[in-house]
């Protein structure tokens, strides 16, 4: 078919026509069918439940040190999680703190923390006129959320295929000392699914911010959420990088075990620099006497080491590739060479990032909910929920089983199309 | 023997020698023993042993409405937990949230979130020149550490038998409009062992805060942690009370299972009014998708209801019991008469407080610790870890065998009637 934009008024009359058919077959199917949260599906959980085994009444629950891990005590974490972990983000075990079940917690806490006591020294946020951050759009809406309920301004900067506009990221950071952080997702970005070039890293390690407590919030959510065995993407680690070029307090790594074991019942940590530890380690002690360690324990016991863990994301990869596949295939089909939008084709992480005609986002989004299929909100993946453009769709197609996700997706096709000739119609 | 303020010197001096030599004996003995922390012993965590085969690959990890527990969602926790949790502390399941692992950490995310964002559209107390609170003494070390690193001024109330000093909380709180809050432990508080009397929670309900912010932090930490069947502390539940006297937001109450399965792996929970609810639900979703919902299956699962909780409690106070009345018998024998120090006979919680004459405290401390026992350290139950009397210990029966603890009475006995022979010999 050609480009929507070169037919005349009375082709895209008659496709129309036809597509509002189709449309309406879709609405007759009374669908209740969800592509809005990177949620794990049934048979990825299943994988895990042998982790449920790990313990039992007749196992030993102290850990390697001698610990009792049913007791209080150890602020940071069990050694052989921070080994584990420490494998899982590429990092020292001695730069790990092993948290409680969520990574979106510690980084709310980061934030909250640098609001009432400052970061290192400096002046606490909350004190200031003015606190901005930069954050690379599309993005993830809970990280904006974060920044949006503490007031901290957000300035979206352009994200390309080899991660932030870093020309942009370098100025604004080094001229605005109001400028305190970046949210980034470096590896397989949710939602495009994009990693970082190495550039891009050695460019963020190399920052020279105006303020000495700006921070990079670097959420290594899919560190190892791979989709295929051999088309993987490899990021330099970026302490690693921060320390070579002696920025290395400028990074603060976020990661968990939420999709890799149970979403809400896994373990996160933070890797960072001794003097952030420190700095961290000062609130954390007033905060908590430590984080659950049986659980710890029980994930260390489940895997054994990363090669298990490695292992384990292979299966779940097999189960969600193919979803990924058959959405790429039902876009490939049904919209290529239309000229009606553009989507990713990640090799990891847990989303499709799709970009309509501009204008037309919330309208699909809004048309593909009237027929039973609910996506993640329009404009959600840019700060204040205000997406300029009105083109970014987020699509997530690990929850659904792959017969209702190739329904859905086929009813998104439709709608994007339906929406598209609308537009144009407009215009 | 007569009390030591009668005696004359010379009988001092030899009663002093013959205790000094009593000491070197417990020098000579190379002892580790610790009496600091209010943790379960061994024997206690087994009994919690159960719990780890309530849940294994076999079970399904659904709760009663059909959630997948391994799965993303339910801010505020399961239902069946809320049950359970509800009936504990004696509140409606609506108005409870369950948390992750810490109700320390709860109670540090309130002030927390009180600071950046202010309670009910109140200012939020960072904006504020200055914030305090009230301290009932002597009381918990880490509610004040909590509010030491805040930044909030903290103000020492009287304990008595009965509960703080309500003369003195009513003139303050409705004074002074910069009194945000009361730590309270209101049921075998920490670490005297005295309950609130019926009175105290009636007057505490009734408050008329100057401050339209101001909370009421209501630690319940001991809620169901008896020593006897039948010799059992009851209160008035503060929430049923507040809202009877139309401060139906008056109060936050905090608890934890941390003390009845394992610490550190247990669920934390708090009960609020609906007001407070929607608050403290606007920050959260911020912070977090949920907390651990498959150790809140975990903990109902092994419990079934609040029967199974209170026998699981009988045991846990047939394992410390002893320890507590070995304590208190060692105690009577070598101290009771001599005028050099008053204690507490609890019914339940975690702690005796000791009361030596005023200042003693921190020398008999440093005895203990020079014959290799470990004690809280002194002043450790006043904001600021000052004791102006130096005169408060509190003491942990609970962690050490009970050989172990008898022989650690029996030194700070010893201890004790040292360092009062020796001030009184410098008076």
């Amino acid at each position: 078919m050609k480009p929507y934009k070169e037919m005349s008024k009375e082709e895209l009359l008659e496709e129309l026509q036809s597509l509002n058919e189709e449309y309406r077959k879709y609405q007759e199917m009374d669908l209740h069918l969800d592509m809005s949260r990177g949620k794990p599906c049934k048979e990825q959980l299943d994988l895990s439940m042998g982790m449920m085994d790990a313990l039992n009444s007749t196992v030993d629950l102290r850990c390697e040190d001698g610990t009792d891990c049913r007791n209080y005590g150890v602020l940071t974490g069990i050694e052989e999680a921070k080994v584990l972990i420490g494998d899982m983000m590429e990092n020292n075990p001695s730069n790990i703190i092993i948290y409680g079940n969520s990574s979106l917690n510690v980084m709310y806490d980061t934030v909250s923390r640098a609001m009432t006591h400052g970061i290192l020294g400096n002046t606490p946020w909350c004190k200031l006129d003015k606190v901005k951050f930069l954050c690379p759009v599309p993005g993830y809406d809970r990280h904006f959320a974060i920044t949006e309920y503490f007031g901290i301004d957000m300035i979206p900067v352009p994200m390309t295929e080899d991660g932030p506009d870093m020309d942009m990221v370098e100025k604004l950071v080094s001229e605005d000392a109001s400028i305190k952080g970046i949210w980034c997702v470096p590896k397989y970005s949710n939602p495009q699914g994009y990693s970082y070039s190495d550039e891009v890293v050695f460019r963020f390690a190399h920052l020279k911010p105006a303020a000495p407590d700006f921070r990079i919030f670097w959420d290594n959510a899919y560190g190892i959420h791979h989709l295929y065995d051999h088309d993987q993407d490899f990021l330099p680690e970026i302490l690693a990088e921060c320390k070579k070029a002696g920025n290395p307090d400028l990074v603060y790594k976020f990661a968990s075990t939420s999709k890799i074991t149970f979403p809400g019942s896994g373990i996160a940590a933070l890797a960072t620099s001794p003097n952030n530890l420190e700095d961290i380690m000062k609130q954390m002690q007033n905060q908590t006497i430590g984080h659950d360690k049986v659980n710890q324990l029980r994930h260390v016991r489940f895997f054994k080491d990363i090669h298990g863990m490695v292992e384990h994301m292979k299966k779940h990869a097999d189960i969600i590739r193919p979803k990924f596949e058959a959405v790429e295939e039902i876009f490939s089909a049904n919209l290529e060479g239309l000229g009606v939008g553009n989507w990713t084709k990640p090799f990891g992480g847990y989303f499709i990032s799709f970009d309509s005609m501009e204008g037309c986002a919330k309208a699909i989004v809004d048309k593909a909910k009237k027929a039973g299929v609910t996506m993640t909100g329009a404009g959600s993946t840019w700060p204040y929920h205000h997406d300029p453009y009105d083109s970014n769709i987020r699509v997530a197609p690990t929850y659904p089983p792959i017969e209702d996700l190739k329904v859905a997706a086929e009813l998104f096709t439709i709608c994007v199309r339906i929406v598209s000739i609308e537009k144009l119609l407009e215009g």
